[in-house]
């Protein structure tokens, strides 16, 4: 017997083993690791690096009835690999000149490819695509709840990528934009902020994909400025009345 | 010796022992486990599944002195398994007549069961309650803390159950609405959207607890739209002053 | 043989070795520990507790050129060990005199110390500090990226110590305040609500660090309110323009 304790006592120090574990160990070593987690960036900062390859800053010449010209802003962005842009129709459609800026700094001139009125929604075309095409990846507007994140990035004022952020308010809005304009129907309300010049620009989910396009806001005074209440086309009917299959 | 070596190596055989773990094999494990986690959907998400059978959708119908007649329009919530519903008093103290939209469809026309001017409060009871009454739950916001999330839900402009998502910015305000009516005091203030119609409506922690009433915006212009700033009656105040019992 | 089986089997029972986990045990544990993880307050309750001490209400009374007297009003942050207060130029350049009001109440005239006029910036000198001196800590707004938390904190038309929270939504922005006074450079632009009196307040990032000082927010129309969109001058910026020494 003695013999083989000491046989035991030799044997496990020739083979000690792995180095074991003991639930109170690992319970250490999770309540640690859980507390010592890197926080994450907002999911913004992600949405903000994947959306901005796809940016367009939209600038028109437009002339009134009375000959005065004047000029417009709005955003856009690339959302095929031949560069076709998806826009609010409104911003392009009194045009006489659309100019277009890419996320590469170049520029171009572009025309309407396809015009749907009942949505408020543009597919331009740029006569000088940039060397390089990033388009969007499009998002389901049909899997998003209300309270879920809602970014849009654009050009309010012309200030040049603005990023808000907010939340889906609401779905299946009616906006009549003004008396001679048709009624959009079926849109996403959001409280992202947009204003002038943010129509026509993306609205985005936590992925950075493209799941509307904002056409409008809510404002019961006179004033175009942001109240907490924005408007987007859904992306699925954005595309495919504009002759693109949806996403 | 030898006899127990081999011993040894028998029993090992025969009882081999649990597959065991090293300390760097439970490190990729947590690793992994973190990495992979699937992102929570954010909290306004489940505040909106939490509180939508609970929202009331008021509408009014008041006659002014010169006996040309209104629409007044406004939030509510149903706080009692008896269907009763707080909402603040501005939206319905001059209405001729009252009438609700449940979340289920349904609709009723309401009386004023109680009035509290000093809180802008007041409780309706339906004439015709909704078939199945979904209680909203009551939150702490004395546990409250300026920077905690802050959400609203109500109809803005008409707009049914929209939600806006925000911070609580800060507590104890005080809030003249007009002239003519009673200083309002105690109460929280939200950077959350909120605008006519969203009066009456209940501000929500987290988990979708009622936390407070809207009542009113702090806006410097004659116009009465939201640029930042929103204020909500306490909920033990407005349940209390209204002879419930609080939280 | 038998003698050594018998001498493992009584060794086992003496030293039993340590409680030993399986991957399954480890598992479960994990998948419990994530599950049950307490959810973290959102990062504005710690911001707000961690520069709270040092806000600063800065109340102006000035004299117009047909001698009728009016009020401003303002926010400041502390910056240093001995008390200077970082604050908006135009909050305090027409001041006959400044009161400022800290965080524990106690109240003191001040002096405009330096003055950047390029940058909107002014440093304050109390002629009373406070007993206990808190100064802000310092971020660096390079490290920012359009997406990431923004957090305002101040006194929107006197309501003191109001949170507001948002993202930044770009940068390197410029603003002209009005036709008189210099155009503003460099800005951030955040969608953190911010109104008359925000003015001078701290811009802080996640961590509560102070990453500019609010000067302003873009709004077409006459009213100065806020619409979406508010401009910080960097913290980098206005602290050496200040005669201080960088983060």
């Amino acid at each position: 017997m003695l013999a083989a304790f000491l046989a035991l006592f030799f044997y496990n120090l020739l083979f000690p083993g792995p180095q074991q574990l003991t639930p109170s160990e690992m319970n250490d070593a999770m309540a640690n690791a859980m507390a010592s987690a890197t926080p994450r960036p907002p999911y913004s900062v992600g949405v903000y690096q994947i959306i901005q390859p796809s940016l367009v800053l939209i600038e028109t010449e437009t002339q009134g009835a009375d000959g005065h010209s004047g000029n417009g802003l709005g955003s856009g962005v690339i959302i095929s690999d031949a560069g076709d842009i998806l826009t609010s129709l409104h911003v392009v459609i009194d045009a006489q000149e659309i100019e277009l800026t890419f996320a590469d700094g170049s520029q171009s001139s572009a025309e309407i490819l396809v015009a749907q009125p009942e949505n408020d929604i543009a597919v331009l075309r740029a006569d000088q695509p940039p060397s390089i095409i990033y388009p969007a990846v499009l998002g389901n507007p049909n899997a998003m709840r209300v309270g879920d994140e809602a970014f849009t990035v654009g050009n309010p004022f012309g200030l040049y990528g603005s990023m808000s952020a907010g939340v889906i308010s609401g779905f299946d809005r009616t906006f009549q934009p003004s008396d001679e304009k048709p009624r959009l129907e079926g849109l996403i309300q959001i409280d992202a902020a947009v204003n002038p010049g943010n129509s026509g620009g993306p609205l985005l989910n936590r992925y950075g994909q493209v799941v509307g396009i904002v056409v409008g806001i809510a404002n019961p005074t006179e004033q175009e400025v942001f109240i907490g209440i924005g408007f987007a086309v859904p992306i699925n009917v954005a595309a495919s009345s504009a002759g693109l299959p949806p996403y």
